[in-house]
């Protein structure tokens, strides 16, 4: 099963991973992306978070599908990106892949993070303790023509 | 930090993930190692775990000292193993570690969970439903003088 959410509620790993768990697997792997207090030598007070929202699901779908097609013992994943203000320390995205020996939820959830980073349109907007803010696109986003 | 712990409690993937935390950093990998219901075609009721504490968490250390020393971005380390018995679906092993950046993580705890595997003294009982039981080592094991 699939489980892909995007919320503005804070991210719970427990209950993300409790999703994907199965008695039939041995091994959950689990990725969560957190707010750090600087970039670029900058302090950054929280980070914001915008979607396309229906474009960025059926991207998700995307995703899911790719990694069914590369690990096909993969049994559950579980996609939660969180929008608005992620304060420091807190996550903007987990994912947790369920498969029943570890190497295929491993190698899953790295290419997931990766494909994420790549096609999803979601925006990030840091917001700097005394610079201004700035909207943009991952820096490893490939899907827009815009350049940095 | 190192968090190191063999505990007959439940573990929670909450309370791992927020010890190795920190505003720095932007990334966690966590790996969740489960009871599987099956193992070669036979029905598992549980798994129970043994340890030689001392050496085992001996080894943990020795491993976190071996981690830091190819990831040096490597913030936080935590291991938690549950002795006793781990039922269908729960956890017997967490790894979580944190990095200011994702691919450090992401390394450490494959390599991570593959020499906790192969190096920490933890004995294993598949608990089956209507066939006799035995300890075993990991089958990854190489610090034992046993052949299987």
């Amino acid at each position: 099963m699939e489980f892909l959410k995007l919320t503005e509620s804070k991210l719970s790993v427990e209950e993300i991973s409790n999703l994907v768990s199965s008695t039939s697997c041995g091994a959950i792997s689990i990725f969560v992306g957190t707010t750090r207090d600087n970039f670029e030598g900058k302090t950054v007070i929280n980070l914001q978070y915008e979607a396309y929202e229906s474009m960025a699901i059926k991207s998700l779908q995307n995703i899911c599908k790719e990694i069914r097609s590369k690990w096909q013992l993969v049994e559950n994943i579980a996609i939660y990106h969180r929008l608005g203000t992620v304060p420091v320390k807190e996550a903007s995205i987990i994912i947790a892949i369920s498969s029943p020996h570890r190497s295929d939820a491993m190698q899953a959830v790295e290419w997931c993070i990766d494909n994420v980073k790549k096609s999803v349109p979601i925006w990030k907007k840091e917001v700097y303790d005394g610079h201004s803010d700035t909207w943009k696109q991952n820096k490893e986003c490939m899907w827009s023509e815009c350049k940095h």
